[in-house]
C-alpha cells in the first residue's frame, strides 16, 4: 500500500488519469454545522421568509465545487455535470449537508463533493458568527461514491476516534 | 439579535466595513483528520523523508486563505499580514491543523483561518483518499481572535452535540 | 481631453494612484432584464417562496463585484466596504438590478458596481433562459458617484441613441 | 413550463448534463455601447494608431468567456472550442460587440458568449470613463444558437419593451 | 507563413480547435534558475531537512499548470492528465526545473509545462529573494512535444542569442 | 542568513508583514525572449498594422500582475497602484520585455513585476508557437527595486553562470 500523491521520491505529483476510462462517477458527501438553538432558529425563520443563509450557502457550495482543482493542489480539474447541495436541520443544535456531485469523465468526484460541503458550512459560519463565535463543523466525510475502477464505496462504520454517533 | 449579512429585506448581503477602524487582528483556527492508524503512519514516515504531504497540505492551506472571498460569498477581500499552518499528530489516528492568520485592518481574519485549516484537511483527504476513503475532518473551529470591535473571543467549552473531548 | 488608459504610444496601462488621495467613494450602477410576462411570473412566484432565481443573481452579483479587477483588465484591485444588489420588477416584464458599492480607497468603485449589475442580469438571464431565449439586457449604467478627485456624478438625461425613458 | 436551474424545492441547482450528447454548438451573443461622439472619435482615431481600447476589449471579451462558469453561479464549466469578438462602430455614437463561441460538448455555449459581450462592453466603459461617465450598454442579447436538444434559435423580433429599434 | 493567433483584420482571436482529434499528447519543459553559490546550499541543505523551497515550487508549479488559460489570454483550457515538476541542481549556482505534461485532447499541453516550469522558477527566487536579489531565470523553452496534428518536435540546437551551452 | 521564508522547523510560511510601514514602493524587472528574425519580422509587421500579439502580451502582463499572489505560495496580496509593459526589440531576434510596478504598502513588489514579465514572455511564444517552437525565454531578472526596510537595489553585474551579456 502506498500513497499514490508521492512518487518514487518522496515528492508530491498529479496521478496520471489518462489511460483511464471515462465512465459516469458519483460522489455524496456531507458535513454538519452545530449552533446554539437560537442561532439555529434564526437561520430557520430566515429561511420560512426568503432563506438567504441556506440559499446563500447552498450556492456557495456549488460555485466552490467547480473550483477544487484551484483549491486542492493534486486534484484533477474535471467537467462536473452537476452538484446538488442539501441543508436540512438534524435537532435544534445541527444542520446537516449533503452534497452530491456527478461527472463523466476518468476520475472521480469526491473531492468536489467534499470542497462543496466543507464550503457550505464555512458559508454558514461566516453569516451567523457575529451572534454566535462558538459554532463548529464536523464530520466531513465521504458517504457514497461509485463509477471508477475502485469501484463502489459506502460509508459503514465510524473509525476510531470518531464523533459520530 | 439579528444575522448581520440578512438585511431588513431578509437578503443577504454584505456588512457595511467602511467606518471600521484599521486594528491589528489575529485568528487562530483548527481542523483534526481521523484516519486509520496505517494512514497516519505512512504519512508521517514520509515525512521524515521530505514531508510531501503535509508540506503540500500547509501550502494548500495558505493559498486558500488568501482566496477566501472569492469561496465565501459575504466575506470582504483583506489584505492579509501572516498565515501559518502547523500540522502535528494528536495520537496514533489523528492529525491536527492550527492556523494562525493576521491583518491589521477594518474586519476580522476568522473566516481566512477556518477557511485554510479547512482546505489543508481536505488535501490530507485528497492525498490520501486511495488508501482510506473512511478518513474524516471534524472539530472545524475558532480558537481564538483578538482586535476589533467585539473584542477577544477564547473558545472554553464545547457546545451540545460537539465532538470536543 | 485624452483617454487615460493609453499611454504617450499609444499603449494600453493602468494608470498610477499611488499619489491620490483615500477617500469615502461610492458608487451606484443598475441593469435592466426585460423578459416575457410569464417568464417574470415565474420568477416573482418562485420569490414568494424562495427567491432562487433573484437570490442566486444577487448572490452572483456580489461576488463578481469582488472579482472585478480580474475581469477589467485596466482595473486596480480596491478593497471593498459593501455591495447591496437591489432587484425589483419594474412592469410585467422587466426586472431593474441596482448595485450600490462602497470602498475607503485611492481609486472609485464604479466598474465594481457595473460588474456586479451586469452579472447579475447575466445570472438571472442563465437560470431562465430554457423557457425565455429572447430575454435581453439593456440599461446598464452609472447612476451615481461620490468621492475622489473627479467628484460626484449623477445621472441627470439620456444620451443620443439611448433606450432610457 | 418551469425554470430548469430551480428544483421541486425551490432551491437553485445545477441542471444534470451527464445524459446529454456530445455534439458540436455555437451561440453568437451582442452588446451595444453608447456614447459621446467625441468619445468615439478617440477610440477609433486611437485604433487607426495601434488600437488599444478595442484590442483591450477583445481580448477581455475572450478571457471572461473563459472563466463564464467561475461567474454564472448555476453554469457549467465547458470546453471552449473558440471564441472570435468583433467590435464595429454603428454610427457616430455606438459601438456594437458581437461574440462568437464555439464547444463541442454536452450543453451550450451561450453564457460564455453574453459574458464575453458584456465584459468586452465594461471594458470599453472602463478605458472612457474618465471623459465621458455616461456610457451606457445595451440590448445584450443573444442573436443565434446552435447544436444541442433544444435545437437551433435565431433571434427575430423586439420584446415588449425592448428597446432594439 | 502567418500567425496563428492573429486573424485576417490582425484581431488576436483563439484557435478553432472543434475539428481536431482528441489524442494523447504530452510536452515537457524546463526553466534554469541561477543564484549566489550560498544560496543555493542554503536550499539544499533545507531540501536534505523538509525540502520547502524545492517542495514548495514543485507544487506552484503543478498548480500554475492547472491555470494556464486563465493567464494565456489566447490559451484553451484542456483538462490534463497530470504533471510532473522535477528539480536538480545542474553546478553548484543553479538548479534545473524539468516539467512534464500530458492531456488526451483536441490541443497541445505546451503552455502548460512552460507555465509550470516559469512559475516554479518564480516561486524559487520568491523564497530566496530576500537573501539573494540578484537570482535570474533563463532557459525557459520546450524540450519535446508529442501528439497532435503538428507532430513531434524535440529541441536539438541553440537558436542565434540562445544561452545554452 | 537564512531563508525568510522557511521558518524555524524547516516549514515554508508567509513571512509575517504587519508591522512593517507603508511607503511607495517601486520595482523594475525584466525578460527577453528570443526567436527566429522572422518570427520577429512577423510580429512588428502585425504590430504596424494593429499590433496584436504585443499588446496581447502587455495586457496579459499587467492582469498577471494582479494575481501574483494566486500563482507563488508565500507570496502577499498586495493593492497595486500601476503596472507598465513595455516590449521592445532589441535585434533581429529578440524581444525585450520591461515591467515597472510600484504599491503603497507594507512589502515590495518585485514579485508583481516579475511575474508580468514572464507571462507577457509567455504570451509572446504561445501566440507565435505555431511558426516558431524553439523560442525561448532568458533574463527575467529584477532591475531595480526602491522602498522598503531592504532599501534600494540595482542590478550592476551579472552572477557566475549568468546568459546576461
Amino acid at each position: 500500500m502506498k500513497l499514490t500523491h508521492i512518487n518514487e521520491n518522496g515528492d508530491a505529483h498529479m496521478v496520471d488519469v489518462g489511460e483511464k476510462d471515462i465512465t459516469r462517477r458519483e460522489a455524496q458527501a456531507q458535513a454538519v454545522v452545530t449552533m446554539q438553538p437560537e442561532t439555529l432558529r434564526m437561520i430557520l425563520s430566515d429561511r420560512t421568509k426568503k432563506g438567504d443563509v441556506l440559499g446563500c450557502a447552498r450556492i456557495a457550495g456549488i460555485m466552490a465545487a467547480k473550483r477544487t482543482a484551484e483549491l486542492i493542489p493534486m486534484c484533477h480539474a474535471i467537467p462536473i455535470d452537476n452538484v446538488t447541495v442539501d441543508i436540512e436541520p438534524q435537532n435544534d443544535t445541527q444542520l446537516r449537508i449533503v452534497v452530491t456531485a456527478r461527472c463523466t469523465w476518468k476520475t472521480g468526484i469526491e473531492m468536489e463533493a467534499l470542497t462543496a460541503a466543507s464550503t457550505a458550512a464555512l458559508t454558514i459560519y461566516d453569516m451567523c458568527k457575529a451572534v454566535d463565535r462558538g459554532m463548529h463543523i464536523d464530520e466531513i466525510y465521504l458517504l457514497h461514491k461509485s463509477g471508477g475502477k475502485s469501484g463502489e464505496f459506502r460509508r459503514e462504520e465510524a473509525l476510531p476516534g470518531s464523533p459520530i454517533r
